[in-house]
């Protein structure tokens, strides 16, 4: 029978009318010649109401109902009686008299609940990963994400976007990440790469003079899982000839606040997205992707405390480093020493030798290292700006550990102490970034955003020595929103003489560089237009608007950490006929399980 | 700076407007002191003139132009002379008359010109397809599939769908086709697999209560290529829960509908497409995807010529066969006796041992065969509706080859004698396939649709013996267009012991089963609802709508017939150290490519 509504959008307005309804036994209760079924879609739950006052079969059938079994039931929407109101569901207020009823599966013990905040572990939720998804969060989870799709669909659209796929059987490129292969059986040796970016790709199509492309885009990396990596994730990318850094941020701010209105009904102001240096970045907040729901800034007592009396201060900074501090309000009851040295710990992992603090308190500050900074103690607390019962963390050390620390330790003190207001969203433009970064472990400098990224205008001439084009910043925009990077952008190269400089830069012999790029390095020579772009992260973007601190979560079948699909258990072995290219399969051969749109005809 | 229009879009209504342009020079007259440049972008082309009377520095700057360059200007919309109007443009009755101009980037001469109907071999342009792309055509064709999946997400969003991904690193599972596979660095000697279609995961997804699911979805097959198969190619994909065979044509009717108003404006009538069953159209016009754009059907002789004294039409039909015809309207005149024997040897591909031919005068049928049938000559008049001037062309063996036969024979004189008016679009819907297709090659029973597709109600019982499950019809229905075959659909077993019936029928062991479907049989166990859905194959479909022959056409970066990318080269070879999953490089390291939207924070 047809659906007449979704069980979970049935209110008082449809009160006697007749529906026709399909969904989950979410709950049964059988009260003996009455049985109520919550019953459950995708839009949330309705009450069944069986008895033989409505209907004698129906009520034979809810008997024999179970939770997760699927069902179809007519029956007439009527008020519950008073003392039976929920208010926490839509449908709270009435329940259906059900006068007919079938059951269309039936469903064994499902190994976890259906509902919200369960506690099972995170493989047993990928292996049954239908079951988890049935649950409010997920399926909220994934439809956000949907939601950002088609906000984007919509808005690129309108905005004389075109919708281009490029492939992901592709080149295999030197680049940072490991390369997905696969390998080819008509040559061979030789292999595809499933594709890191559409990045070139999109700066040929520009070439082609599409002039506004866009593509939700898959891409691979084949590295080391941790935290929100997944082997493939997804990118929104944008790329726009005739455009500058500013109208291109522009118009990504207006499509960012479309994504916004759409997912989550919030009002981005788009124009006034905040704008930060990336030096700036770094000098206030640590980090290239500030979360800036909040303050806490690093303090710099570089130059109150070059002539310290502090060995570790005045050190560091004759040594070329830095001293800063961040005030964590109301810190100095928070933290007990206990928990101060286990902070000490913590930095370590960003290179900290140590964690110098003070309390601050009516009488001035307190701690270890209070006697030796007694004499510039009014002058701190006027620099800082802290009160008494703040705590005061410091960093001394090299530019790179002290951003580091203080970043780490700002973000964490916050948190603890819920300075953070959840609720806003606060999205920043990073700008100015350096062209190249030095990479001290490998000794080497790197692309900081990729190799095709244009120079600002007045840094050209440095790309003609590789010592020059390290110095040199770049036209490049990151957008930020609290604290996580949401995506890359910036404006490319479009002439082959700047791109062969960049390569050069790189460490790249013009032959090497046209060994690998001489697609691109070609194309340009047959008149490229000026062109800029973005890719933002999609499965990022969807855990921040559903509120998740895991992509795993707004992702309908992800990888575990060791790039396993714990359901199908991918990859697998497969026979060896079929790595060899043979035709010979492992099992009974049957017609394509796909729609045989590529057949012959 | 900023423009302020596509040059394609200027007309007379932008008169003395100023307009700053930016695009490619697609042409240039110098006429001495008046410089004239047809400028292109891509929405077309717009004429610019230079001279002193409007601007000396931009005369100069127009001197150096050369085809292909990428120029910016800015000048005012005039009016072009009487005798200067070209009303093939747009901008046929104006010009621009430019006060500065600048040249972006220079070009080579291009290997071919930019232009419609260029003569050049296909590898050439794909070698150079960012140059392939910048003609009309191109840009026309990637712009009607962009419109095609712009008019999906936008009905089927506002329809109730959520837009989910799948995975592609997914699990290899036997299938008629090959896979790509990707080797696992994790685990030696597994391997993920590209998917050939998402057909499993859609199902697990209404499994987990979705109820509207929908993706623009890659695929892949590592096939031999010919005609227009692509190793990847993209799937317009959705599946319902809920929804019987009739609600779900009706929804996908409105969503082509939708498609075909938005990119050729077309008011297709959703609710009247023609349905045909797939035993009629076969009969009818001896395919699974008739043309229905013309007539020309298939007319059964079979019982007029049991006891014929042509003995080739009586032996087949006491084999067990057909004596079926086709009438080509017009075709008497048209085939020459040389012409139709061409015709005999093109048709021996189907099997066909020889091509029976009659031509119709005013004076009763001639040809080498006529004297065998005078006796019958009214009769077969009057059966076929033959007239004068028409060419009788029989075919007479088992089905198989009768249909295979004159199908091809139907369409290839209708195209020859240009009958078939190609403003029409045909499509209709065969439903009521067969469940399974027997391989006389291979002696053995393959899944008509794919091994998820439902049996018709009544024929279930048949699905207790293999026997019987081979005669048994399926809930599937495929939409074909012009005939071509636009997507196949079906509804979906959802119950896990009609599943393993299913595959029992087409061979596996339960073992078997299992080890392939483990993770979907036993998801039925937990509740899955009654579904289906359908795949549209989007490359054909933009291939059609642009009025195109070859996929390739539609297809940005399409592969060649050796699965190669002519302009990037993939697949190539990659450094043994990538291979064997080593950290180390072929080229200088750089940072990522893409927005590092997965690195760690």
């Amino acid at each position: 029978m047809k659906r007449t509504n979704y069980a979970g959008l049935i209110d008082e307005t449809y009160l006697e009318q007749t529906v026709t309804l399909q969904g989950w036994v979410q709950k049964r209760r059988d009260l003996g010649g009455l049985i109520f079924v919550d019953l459950r879609d995708r839009e949330g739950i309705v009450q069944l109401a069986f008895s033989n006052e409505f209907n004698e079969a129906a009520l034979k059938v809810a008997e024999s109902m179970r939770t997760e079994y699927v069902i179809e039931v007519v029956g007439t929407v009527k008020s519950r009686g008073e003392g039976a109101v929920n208010n926490n569901l839509r449908s709270g207020k009435i329940e259906v008299q059900v006068t007919d009823a079938k059951i269309l599966s039936e469903s064994k013990t499902t190994p976890f609940y259906i509902e919200d905040d369960i506690n099972v572990s995170d493989e047993l939720r990928l292996k049954y990963r239908y079951l988890d998804l049935r649950r409010p969060e997920m399926q909220r989870n994934l439809r956000i994400r949907s939601k950002i799709t088609a906000a984007t669909h919509e808005f690129l659209d309108e905005h004389g976007f075109i919708d281009i796929e490029t492939p992901y059987l592709a080149k295999s490129t030197p680049e940072g990440a490991r390369d997905y292969l696969v390998p080819s059986r008509v040559y061979p040796g030789s292999f595809y790469a499933l594709p890191q970016s559409p990045q070139l790709f999109k700066q040929l199509l520009m070439g082609a003079g599409f002039d506004r492309y866009y593509q939700v885009a898959r891409a691979f990396r084949d590295e080391d899982l941790r935290g929100d990596r997944q082997p493939e994730f997804t990118q929104l990318d944008v790329e726009m000839s005739f455009m500058n850094q500013d109208e291109i941020m522009a118009l990504v701010g207006e499509w960012v606040a479309a994504i916004m209105k759409k997912t989550v009904d919030y009002d981005l102001d788009a124009d006034n997205i905040p704008v930060i240096e990336y030096a700036d970045a770094m000098r206030r907040f640590g980090t290239d992707k500030p979360d800036m729901r909040f303050g806490m800034e690093l303090q710099d007592l570089s130059a109150l405390m070059a002539d310290s009396e502090f060995g570790v201060f005045a050190n560091a900074i004759a040594a070329g480093g830095e001293v800063k501090a961040v005030v964590v309000p109301g810190g100095a009851d928070h933290y007990s020493r206990k928990d101060i040295d286990k902070m000490a710990q913590y930095v370590t992992r960003f290179g900290a030798k140590g964690l110098a603090w003070l309390k601050v308190s009516e009488d001035g500050v307190t701690g270890p290292i209070a006697k030796f900074l007694k004499a510039k103690e009014q002058e701190l607390l006027q620099a800082t700006g802290a009160n008494a019962g703040d705590l005061l963390l410091f960093a001394a050390d090299n530019a790179n550990v002290v951003a580091a620390t203080l970043d780490a330790l700002r973000r964490r003190t916050a948190q603890e102490l819920d300075l953070i207001d959840q609720s806003k969203w606060a999205f920043a433009w990073v700008v100015n970034w350096p062209l190249f970064d030095y990479q001290p472990e490998e000794n080497r400098w790197i692309a900081a955003h990729h190799p095709f990224t244009m120079p600002n205008e007045e840094d050209l001439p440095l790309l003609d020595t590789t010592e020059g084009a390290h110095q040199a910043h770049a036209q490049s925009y990151d957008l930020v929103l609290n604290g996580y990077e949401l995506g890359s952008g910036s404006i490319r190269i479009h002439q082959m003489a700047v791109q062969e400089k960049m390569l050069a830069a790189l460490g790249f012999t013009k032959e090497a560089a046209h060994e690998a790029f001489g697609f691109l390095l070609e194309g340009m020579e047959y008149g490229f237009p000026p062109m800029g772009g973005i890719a933002l992260g999609l499965d990022r973007l969807a855990m921040l608007l559903a509120g998740q601190d895991n992509i795993r979560e707004v992702i309908a079948f992800p990888k575990n950490s060791k790039a396993t699909e714990p359901m199908t258990e991918a990859p697998t072995p497969v026979a060896e006929a079929q790595v060899v290219g043979d035709l010979k399969l492992t099992a009974p051969v049957y017609a394509d399980v796909t729609a045989p749109n590529m057949a012959e005809e």
